[in-house]
């Protein structure tokens, strides 16, 4: 039997209009329009792409969009003051500092800087501890994409075993605080794990985000068990001719889609979470700087 | 054949050996004499004790003790304004708010206010969040001495398959989240898995930490496994005559006893580590206040 494939932009675009209709709401009721800020410091041109269509997203949810372009000499107290400035100003609910940045400055410090209810990426320690303690935090995109891709597959995810490969800060660890809030059993595996095949087939909820190609076969995925694959890695495809490439993710789709019950393609499936759950993050950032209840469906 | 019982007394006298010659040469070489300082609000008969306890423990590894007692109604603002002076005093490295508090006052408030530099017990938010994106962090003090224990025991913990019971933010999540960086394989269990026997079944090490007394039989353990018992209940005891108790763990050591490598008791295993790591944090928050390396052996 084959998987059902989990349509990540399908799903993505139910998230949107969530937040489209949550913006209208905000902006009727409480006259606030949520806004994002997003700082670019250099020319990087993926990071020109990434922050256009960042852009784009979230004017056509309706929020203000703000773009700061800095030369790649911008010195980390220039950077700062405009941080400074973001925090201080009440039309930005969301700060977003593209990466990677110019050598000369510290992504950590700058992530530091930026105050942690604007924090829509969800890199700062503080929303890592406040994630860590059950408190209400800022998530990061990617996990709580997937978070909110297994709550719309599975509905209640509650004893659960999950099994998420990579310890990652920006993937898996957030990814396993997330499941165990909602009560999953939460297994982190990693290179160092003994028996990965193993203690992939006790799960009923595989999360791979480890960045090597096709890593997981088939045969270590329990029959009818969810497959979210976080990975996207680019190889060789001498079939479309020479020196063409393609993306596949950490799981090897066509052996694992003959035994999941659901599974993520790559590209198409994860993928498109991240930016929805940015624009999610910046709606839930808005109510909650302004007093008003979360926004149901886009938040951890 | 019997495990080898975990002599969790003499291990806290050999941290707290540790931290003693720590001192000797921090204040020989660096003219420098770590600092604790311990706040108690009200009189609470047993918190009483357990800062007497902690003076005395400070005292012996020859650091400054200081003690702030302070009536049950201080308001929150002068417990926040002793807490600054704390946090400013160059000769206090850490500082110890004794829970509970009075009502009136918060205790996520109070560790939110402490230096996280000087936060020994590693209770905020900060530090939850460092320890979860691998920085430099202070470890909470249980789940720290659960850790020297277990290398102390086993040596090096790559890839041993650990299990958890217990997702508290005082024991459980950290306990997960030193073991991942010294690279197990972590699973956090709790009263929502699923077959809890059968997860614990496959751990190389068990952390109990539920709070339930003897709820860990001797069959849910993996012949040859490490079992650390962070519980401590009281049960009736008619044994001893009538009204009588006696302390437990989480762990039913009678029989677990008969089927793991290696166990602690309770009382006798754990419970005395707590107190060994405070100092032993103490000390590793003066070195890196003051610019030193870490202590050898007393941080995660």
């Amino acid at each position: 039997m084959s998987a059902q494939i989990l349509d990540g932009k399908a799903f993505a675009a139910t998230i949107r209009a969530k937040v489209a209709d949550h913006v209208s709401r905000l902006m009727a009721d409480h006259d606030i329009q949520p806004g994002l800020a997003v700082v670019l410091v250099g020319e990087d041109p993926a990071s020109e792409v990434y922050v256009r269509n960042k852009g784009i997203a979230t004017r056509e949810c309706g929020m203000k969009s703000v773009e700061h372009k800095l030369p790649a000499e911008t010195s980390a107290e220039d950077l700062y003051a405009l941080i400074d400035s973001l925090n201080a100003d009440p039309s930005i609910h969301g700060i977003l500092v593209q990466f990677p940045v110019p050598d000369h400055l510290s992504e950590r410090d700058i992530v530091a800087r930026i105050d942690p209810a604007k924090d829509v990426d969800g890199l700062s320690v503080v929303n890592a501890g406040l994630l860590a303690s059950g408190q209400q935090a800022m998530a990061s995109c990617t996990p709580l994409g997937c978070l909110m891709l297994l709550r719309d597959t599975l509905g209640d995810l509650s004893g659960k075993d999950a099994v998420i490969i990579g310890r990652s800060n920006l993937v898996g660890k957030p990814m396993a605080q997330l499941l165990l809030r909602d009560s999953c059993t939460v297994t982190i595996a990693h290179s160092r794990t003994k028996d990965l095949a193993e203690t992939v087939r006790r799960a009923d909820i595989v999360v791979a985000a480890v960045g090597r190609p096709q890593m997981v076969p088939g045969d270590w995925i329990k029959p009818g068990a969810t497959v979210i694959d976080v990975g996207i890695n680019r190889i060789p495809a001498p079939e479309k001719g020479e020196g063409k490439t393609r993306l596949v993710g950490d799981v090897d789709f066509d052996s694992a889609k003959e035994v999941a019950g659901h599974i993520t393609p790559v590209p198409g499936g994860v993928g498109p979470l991240t930016i929805a759950c940015l624009l999610a993050n910046t709606v839930t950032a808005a109510c909650r700087i302004n007093g008003l209840d979360e926004p149901e469906g886009l938040t951890a």
